[in-house]
């Protein structure tokens, strides 16, 4: 699944054009749940199914199809003539229903719709939030997509490449070792803190370390990758930080610890799963529109959490 | 694994009993990582070897040895004999040092001691950061075990009995339903969020739901049992808040964040994995104290996080 560094320059190039395009010309993005989507115009002879879709990104995917994936629709039919495309990290309840006010009937989401890793249901058959959000689907036929495994494959991966993006960091991109950014000069994990959070929009998130550490090489890790994956990226790399979405908390979150309790100057941020990797879901939008004759729009799910 | 209800309530009354007589004599409980232990008096005539005191508490628990469990000596040898124990949720290597400044050779962790469930060692072997922590232990002769799927099938759960005990809630146990506290009236969420905070010692929570929410009946869950059995409790139980230490961000949370949105009624409180557990591993030293005889001390591994 790696490909030729100059292939994959161009592929970065290209992609970064269509981000800064994207940017430009100001594709959706919802701030707040209560702003009202426009209309997303339909075009009747062009309307694409959702296979349609799906084929399309995969045709750009390394390795596409995979055997085994949990990229799968998760509700809805693949034949299905698609009126608009929504790009989100979760589709909560909330998402679904600005996707249904917006005209469209196709949501990509990075993570699962049913509240597991597989969206195995028959656990949930009897149950009424999973049957409210189904009939909710179900009564606007918006079909769900998971773009995730592909997404992650994809070179540069696009959930990496839109963290980037919304850090201003996508220049230190090294398509040889995307794992970790290496910084033109030190910051403090503090001052790192506060970047992180004004350029992600994140209220808040949780660190171990020391505050004032100098950090120049970054390990990024969006999402939950688990505790045996990013303690081997601190292993192979040996970066000053590391910046994730979520840990189980009796994995890195320890070792991270006990490496400063014995010397290492080593620090971590948990940025918070799903604000770690909503830019690469709208990073999505303005790479998959230029390839679609329907809108494409982000609508982002946010952190379900509140701090108390 | 079940006991029936009169002898599991004596055992109750009887835990509580030591416990309230552990609160009263003041067994250590140390808030600070810099306050410093007492020196635990050895008893050379009547000391136990590690396997003497792990027998001696499995003693106590239904069904117990298990086949198959998590609860092994991580680290040290069966035979050593014990100059004192301690109690925790983490061996970290603050903790390590504050029980062998303590004169203590014995830590009886709940969770894992090497950064993953089953404390596989074979992917650190090269790791400083597991060899400094294994020398560290190594160099002051001290064994731990993990004392985790035991402790929650002792009847009343350890774990339980230690957290309701902190929060005041060991009058609402229901030996017929452990995982259910109904309140003698209703609470708000915001009202449940502080009383935890301050009994609890927990500086911030996060939550799902709504602050004004008034909750009688409680699903309690700490530590991180998995989003599918989190989901149950609240299928089965349908508590109006469920509290736990730790959730896959993909799973509970989401779950609870579309049942608010399709009009269900539903909180959910994430302590921190550490600080939920904390107070079982507390409750632990004053109940296992008068079967020993070598100190028992309790020192707290404290929550890992920062909040920035």
């Amino acid at each position: 699944m790696t490909m030729n560094t100059t292939n994959s320059t161009k592929l970065f190039l290209r992609r970064q054009f269509l981000a800064s395009l994207g940017m430009t010309l100001g594709w959706s993005v919802i701030s707040t749940r209560t702003r009202a989507l426009p209309q997303i115009p339909l075009d009747g002879n062009q309307r694409p199914t959702v296979q349609q879709v799906i084929d399309l990104i995969l045709a750009e995917i390394p390795g596409a199809p995979f055997k085994q994936t949990v990229d799968t629709i998760k509700i809805g039919s693949g034949q299905q003539p698609v009126t608009g495309i929504v790009t989100t990290m979760f589709a909560t309840v909330d998402v679904i229903r600005q996707t249904a006010a917006a005209g469209a009937n196709f949501i990509i989401a990075h993570e699962p719709t049913f509240y597991n890793h597989l969206d195995e249901t028959a656990w949930l058959e009897s149950d009424a939030i999973y049957n409210a959000k189904k009939d909710l689907l179900n009564k606007h036929r918006i079909a769900v997509w998971r773009f995730h495994d592909y997404w992650h494959t994809h070179r540069p991966d696009g959930v990496l490449m839109g963290v980037l993006t919304k850090l201003g960091w996508q220049k230190y991109y090294n398509a040889d070792n995307p794992r970790i950014i290496k910084l033109p000069s030190a910051m403090t994990l503090n001052d790192i803190v506060d970047h992180s959070k004004k350029s992600m929009g994140i209220r808040q998130v949780r660190i171990v370390g020391n505050p004032d550490q100098r950090c120049l090489r970054i390990g990024l890790s969006p999402g939950a990758a688990g505790g045996r994956s990013q303690i081997q990226l601190l292993q192979q790399e040996k970066p000053d930080l590391l910046i994730v979405g979520e840990v189980n908390e009796w994995e890195t979150a320890e070792y991270v610890r006990d490496a400063n309790a014995t010397g290492n100057n080593l620090s971590l941020i948990v940025l918070g799963h799903s604000e770690s990797e909503e830019p690469g879901m709208e990073w999505l939008a303005p790479w998959l529109q230029p390839k679609v004759s329907v809108s494409v729009t982000h609508i982002p799910s946010h952190n379900p959490f509140m701090e108390a």
